[in-house]
C-alpha cells in the first residue's frame, strides 16, 4: 500500500534531503523511523530533493509499505474528511528529531507518486536588510543581507525569467538533467527589513531557486540589470557571473498534484519524459 | 548620555535576562559587547527580566555611557526621523551572538528609565496542539501540547484574571516584592493547531505569565473551571494546584511608554512606589 506524508523540516542540521552514506539527511531520518515501525526496509521518495541546509514546511513524499503492518486509520473530524493514520503520525513524532516532522500520512490516491505526479513546485526566499543582522527567531530561515536592495528592479527583472526556457545559467551540472524548466511565478514583497520571494515552476532543476536569487540580488544591488537576466537564457552552461544565495534562506512551501481522476496520466507523461532527470 | 536600547533574543540558550555570575546571560552578553566598545564597565537595565528560556522580540533596555566616546549618530530616514546610532547597531551585530540582536539604539528622552518609565509590558504565549508536535521552524518558541484545548473555557476563565489583583498564586516568591499587579489583556485566539495568549500587564511578578497560562490550560482540558481560577486570585502565597507553562512558549513583544513629556512623572512615581520591588 502506498502512503502520502506531509512532511516539515529545519534544514540546519541536515545534508539536504536526499540520502547519502554517512550523512545525516532528511529522508534518510525518516525512513530510519518508518523502517522500525515497520520493520522491514522502507524507502521515501520526496517531491523535491532539497540542497544541504534547506528548509521545508511543504514537502511531499510516498512510500511503499506492507499492508498487513500497518496501524489502523481514522479520521481527524476536525481538520479533514480524509482518514489520516493519527495513531503512526504520534508514533514517528515521538520517534522522529525535532528538527522534522511528519505532519500528516493519508493513503495515496491511485497513481499517485510524489516526485512524477506533482505538477509543480513552490519555494520561498527570505532576507532580512536589517543593519543589525536578522532577528534571532528567524535567524535560521532568513538570510542577512544588511544593505540597499532596489525590490522593484528586482520585481522588474524577474519578469523576464518568467516562462518555459532553458535554465543552463542557473543549474548546476547533473548528468542527463534537462535544464528547461517552466518558471511560472518568481515575485517580490517587502516588510520593513524583511524581503520574501516566491518561486515556483514545474520542477527546479540542482540550485536553481538559489541562483535565480543570486541573479536577482546583483540587480537589486544595481551591478546588474534586467537585459543581463534576460541574456542569462541564452546560456548553455552555468554562469559564474553571480553567485547563488544562501542556502538557510530557501523553504520548499509546497507540491501541486492534479485531481486524483488525472494522476494517472500525469504520472505516467512524467515517468516516461523525465526517468533519468533530476527533478528536485 | 542615556541611550535606548531595543533588543530581540533567543532565550533557548540563556539563563535569562538578568546577570548571574557564571552563567551565560542576555544582559551579561550586551554588557560585555557595550563594554568592549564603550573601552568601560557599563551596565545595562532592562524593562523586562525574562527568565531562563524566555525569548524576546520587543525587549527595551538603557544603558548610561560616557558622552565623549559615543559614535556619531544620524539619521535612518528610510524608518524614522528619530536619529539611530547606526554605526554602533552595526559594530554591535558584528560583536554580539547570532541569539541576541541590539535592533535599534536611540538618545533616550530626557526622565526615561526602561524599567521605572514603562507603563505596561506585552507578552505572547504559543502552543501547538498538533498530534505531530510542533513545526520545526517553531519548535524552540511553540511550547507541544498535543492534546484538545477547550480555548473558548480559556478565554471565558481569563476574564476573571482581568483587573488590579493580588496575583500571590501566580507568582514566586521574591523577597519584599508585591504581587499585585494590574492584568490588562489575557485573550486566546486559535490558528489551525496553534494557539496564542496574548498577555499584558503593567508589570510581572515573577513566573506571573507562565503561571496565569499553566493555570488557563488546566481550564483548557476541562480539569479545572473559571470559578476556581477566580479563586486564585484569594491566596496569599504561590498555589501548587497547576504548575507554569514551560519557558520557550513565552517571548516579551512589547513595552510601552508614556509621551516624553510624561516620562519624568512617571519614573518618579513608579520608583518610589517600587523602589524595592523586582519589576519583571
Amino acid at each position: 500500500m502506498r502512503l502520502r506524508l506531509d512532511i516539515a523540516y529545519d534544514g540546519t542540521d541536515f545534508a539536504g534531503w536526499a540520502v547519502q552514506a554517512g550523512r545525516r539527511t532528511v529522508s534518510g531520518v525518516i525512513d530510519e523511523a518508518l523502517s522500525m515501525v515497520f520493520r522491514t526496509r522502507v524507502r521515501l521518495r520526496g517531491a523535491g530533493r532539497t540542497d544541504a541546509g534547506v528548509h521545508a514546511t511543504g514537502q511531499v513524499a510516498h512510500v511503499d509499505v506492507p499492508a498487513d503492518v500497518l496501524p489502523n486509520a481514522y479520521p481527524r473530524a476536525r481538520r479533514t474528511s480524509e482518514p489520516e493514520f493519527l495513531p503512526l503520525v504520534r508514533r514517528l513524532s515521538r520517534l522522529l528529531p525535532a528538527d522534522v516532522r511528519v505532519r500528516r500520512i493519508i493513503r495515496a490516491p491511485a497513481g499517485f507518486d510524489a516526485r512524477f505526479s506533482a505538477l509543480r513546485r513552490h519555494y520561498r526566499y527570505q532576507l532580512s536588510t536589517a543593519p543589525y543582522g536578522v532577528e534571532p527567531h528567524q535567524a535560521r530561515y532568513v538570510a542577512a543581507w544588511p544593505r540597499q536592495l532596489d525590490v522593484e528592479a528586482m520585481a522588474a527583472a524577474s519578469h523576464e525569467l518568467i516562462g518555459l526556457h532553458d535554465f543552463a545559467a542557473f543549474c548546476r551540472h547533473r548528468a542527463g538533467a534537462t535544464t528547461i524548466r517552466d518558471l511560472q511565478r518568481l515575485d517580490w514583497s517587502r516588510d520593513g527589513d524583511l524581503i520574501t520571494a516566491h518561486v515556483s515552476a514545474d520542477a527546479f532543476c540542482w540550485s536553481m531557486a538559489r541562483s535565480v536569487v543570486g541573479a536577482l540580488l546583483a540587480v537589486g544591488e544595481h551591478r546588474r540589470d534586467a537585459a543581463w537576466c534576460r541574456d542569462l537564457l541564452a546560456a548553455t552552461r552555468r554562469s559564474s557571473d553571480f553567485t547563488a544565495a544562501p542556502a538557510h534562506g530557501l523553504t520548499l512551501i509546497g507540491v501541486d498534484y492534479p485531481p486524483d481522476g488525472e494522476l494517472h496520466a500525469r504520472t505516467a507523461v512524467t515517468r516516461d519524459v523525465r526517468r533519468r532527470d533530476e527533478l528536485s
